[in-house]
């Protein structure tokens, strides 16, 4: 087997997501998901550093698209129009050829309650992210903490309504609309 | 050894700080903390359910107190009267005579980082005991969501700035004051 192969870790996300579907994720090896793909395990460690990382691999990129879409923003954006466009930069990635894949992430990471503590504390990574990135461009503490607070949790809701199986809106319309509903719920806090 | 021994739980914690601190918290064993304590390893595990808990038992109470000072608010108080409400509650356990234990805790807790983990997750466990209290006192969402993950910053700056070698400060004012610096920040998101 060549040591390039075409779209290997397309893959190989595709193999485990149809095997934890089938049988479960922890029923599942590495070595099953290689063999479901065409590949070797050594191909797999390649793209992943284990079985998890099939699952959470992506949330890396995720904090890179959120750092660089608030890095171009212009130096006078408010703190809610910088979250605005790192949510318009993972819209990206967030197409409806991605939306059957994620959906299939989502249940087999809902139905496991280690990948669900998992999932926690990614999303704390990407807060962290997002803060960093926010006050690197000049917004002050602590409402760049505040904005990174509130940009992960339109980004959760999002994802949540983007993945729902009666769906046919498009990420970034709904990321815009989550964003709204924040800001007008952070006017009402009295 | 009697069943009941008085203040068990305390001097177990006790001892078991001050053991985490001499040796390292993975170096240390419920036996060791018991026999430090003066009591048995049986001793222990009625207060405790393992080694961890001793450092983090304390967060269902604090997610009790938030919710009881919510559920005690006026109906008409507004989101940010009502966290306000959860942290003056827990102000009351946060007392001059805790202080040290409570600084004892976060130099262990900081210095490992699966515990850093741990207390990520009990922290988003007390964002939705929160948010809870905030749902059933008639708060909608999103704002109910938006208040709890203020509410719970809050209470982490508060935390941190209380157990600050230098802070000669009460947690109670502490906490109006972070309160109010997220209140402004709220208002600067644009």
């Amino acid at each position: 087997m060549g040591r390039w192969e075409p779209n290997a870790r397309q893959r190989l996300a595709e193999a485990a997501l149809d095997l934890f579907a089938e049988r479960g994720y922890d029923q599942t090896t590495v070595a099953e998901i290689a063999e479901r793909a065409g590949l070797t395990k050594r191909t797999f460690f390649r793209y992943f550093a284990d079985k998890r990382e099939v699952l959470f691999g992506g949330q890396e990129e995720l904090a890179r698209l959120f750092s660089e879409g608030i890095a171009a923003t212009p130096a006078d954006a408010t703190p809610f129009e910088a979250v605005g466009a790192a949510l318009d930069a993972v819209a990206a990635i967030f197409t409806g050829e991605r939306l059957a894949q994620a959906r299939a992430r989502q249940a087999v990471v809902a139905a496991n309650s280690e990948l669900l503590e998992r999932e926690l504390l990614k999303r704390a990574k990407m807060v962290q992210a997002m803060h960093d990135a926010l006050a690197a461009h000049g917004i002050s503490e602590p409402t760049a903490r505040v904005a990174a607070e509130l940009g992960c949790l339109a980004f959760g809701t999002t994802f949540f309504r983007w993945v729902d199986a009666g769906n046919r809106r498009e990420f970034g319309a709904l990321a815009a609309e989550a964003l709204d509903e924040l800001r007008t719920a952070t006017a009402a806090l009295g």
